[in-house]
């Protein structure tokens, strides 16, 4: 298996890119990596003896700044279409950065190109829940305009994906709602909950986002506007709560003196709720894996990637997707 | 100025209710309050000189497992129905529910009635903020499918209400989108982007939810699915934050005596994120103040909520609403 890797996404790159490549080729034996990038900064960090790793070298790259759809027409020879065209053309099985988002999704859609049967990709990261589990949330803004039928293929690649990454036999799949009732919500949710009812998944019905991180749903679907707001509110909250509490911690002699007493067990909270530690979020649709790896991932997070990427490769994720949908169409054809 | 308040709405009702009520009319003299509800309950709980308490008898009750449109059109008697119409036909300036809270904006749009120029009314939270400001949220589920117009009255509602009630000069007024750069979003927010840049507020463009609780903005518009989630999700992410830090804490001896020791730095954690603090929810766009109190409120919830529709009538924050919409409506038949 070859996994291409942009080297240069991120902002730890390319260091934390190539450690976690290493580290990820030690554990396993049948693994190559292609990093793209700047060999000058690329080569100096790995060892003599890195026979699979392969340095394919580039001065261009994506930043952060860029218009995602532009950089990736115009910038052909960045290290995150290059990467792209790895897959595309053959060279490696999956693909993973940490660079910009956007153009890693507009990377995906015109270079790695769409599963047929798939119209739209979704952005998917797991987050955290109180029990340490995690769930799915899909799509957090691959797709920000989505029909009823997008959410029903979020559904069927989520439940896909579960089952064979994550090794969960039956995941429960909730559609994101504002309230639980059946007959709730806007106009695109009651009508995706009509197509989810009848889908091969096991669908739980509408769920709230109060309920979220409790892990009342193995995955959870919405439109790519409603859940990248749901995400960052998750996100923003548990920022916003650290930096109160470290106000309170810091507010008295006595309040400093106790969370001394706690530091390590205040550090496995802010862990539980890190999710890089979860992996990246997967693009689902594609003709091949694509990670995007976190903006902050240190090597650890792009080990946890690379690792995932594997695991999507050899549990023919993509292929079962694209499987699934297919029959899905031809039943339809039938009725 | 008499207010009317549904004695039976909410979880503690109707002793949580009569006592926020008399706690209020002690410290306000023009203030006249009308309990609605049972009698048998009511009156044990008021003093013998309640003179400006005046108590409306029905036995009739809505319930949180009512379907809100029918309970309101069939349970004609019902105390928040009657509540409404207390200010329909003129007998109360102001009404408060802490009852369901569909329900109620069913009692405001068919009782109260809207004001002319406001396609929607809008249900709209004050939010905690990490410096303890508060900004407020709308809407949160008055309308799922709202139009960019509707957007665009949300936020001169907000901006007038935040103006007149929370004094503040010249409020600063976000979208609630999926990236700050202009352009970003679905097709909803791209033309309320539009909307908002020519309308009478101080608008300051795109706002991402990971930055709501900082205070980006002091009034937040977007359609009411999307505003629900947000909402949901902050009180879900900070009692699953509270309940992983319980956890933590009670983990060993050392983590059980330092919590111990900052027992009352962690309350007044809590008590910033509770949101009661700041008020009930206002349903703007309707003739009159309608406030939905939070269904958990104690009685200095409720008093907080009285407090705010004693604002709203003084601060004539509807008739301003009304004027300025008609007046833009003017602005755009002249041009």
């Amino acid at each position: 298996m070859r996994i291409a890797i942009d080297a240069m996404g991120g902002d730890n790159a390319p260091k934390a890119i190539v450690e976690g490549a290493l580290e990820a080729i030690q554990g396993n034996n049948q693994l190559e990596v292609t990093l793209i990038g700047d060999e000058k900064q690329i080569n100096p960090l790995l060892p003599q003896d890195g026979s699979r790793i392969h340095v394919l070298h580039t001065d261009e790259v994506i930043t952060s700044e860029d218009e995602p759809v532009r950089a990736v027409r115009r910038k052909k020879n960045a290290s995150m279409v290059l990467m792209a065209k790895e897959v595309k053309e053959g060279r490696a099985d999956a693909c993973i950065s940490a660079g910009n988002t956007g153009a890693l999704m507009s990377a995906g859609l015109f270079v790695v190109g769409r599963i047929s049967g798939i119209d739209r990709p979704a952005l998917s990261p797991t987050l955290p829940t109180v029990d340490g589990q995690g769930f799915l949330l899909l799509d957090v803004g691959a797709n920000v305009d989505a029909k009823p039928q997008h959410l029903l293929q979020y559904a069927i690649m989520g439940s896909i994906y579960t089952q064979n990454v994550r090794g969960m036999d039956k995941p429960k799949v909730g559609l994101l709602n504002v309230g639980t009732e059946e007959g709730k919500g806007n106009d695109l949710s009651k009508k995706a909950y009509d197509l989810l009812q009848d889908a091969p998944i096991h669908f739980i019905g509408n769920v709230e986002s109060r309920d979220l991180l409790n892990g009342v749903a193995d995955v959870v679907v919405t439109d790519g506007f409603t859940g990248n707001v749901a995400l960052k509110t998750v996100e923003g909250t548990a920022l916003s709560m650290f930096s109160m509490m470290k106000e309170v911690f810091m507010s008295n002699w006595k309040s400093k003196l106790a969370a001394g007493m706690m530091k390590s067990e205040l550090r496995g909270l802010k862990n539980k709720l890190d999710y890089s530690e979860y992996g990246g979020a997967a693009l689902f649709g594609l003709a091949a894996p694509v990670i995007k790896a976190h903006g902050s991932s240190n090597s650890r997070a792009v080990y946890s990637a690379i690792k995932q990427a594997m695991y999507m490769v050899d549990h023919n994720v993509n292929e079962t997707i694209e499987h699934t949908v297919q029959q899905l169409r031809q039943k339809e054809g039938d009725a």
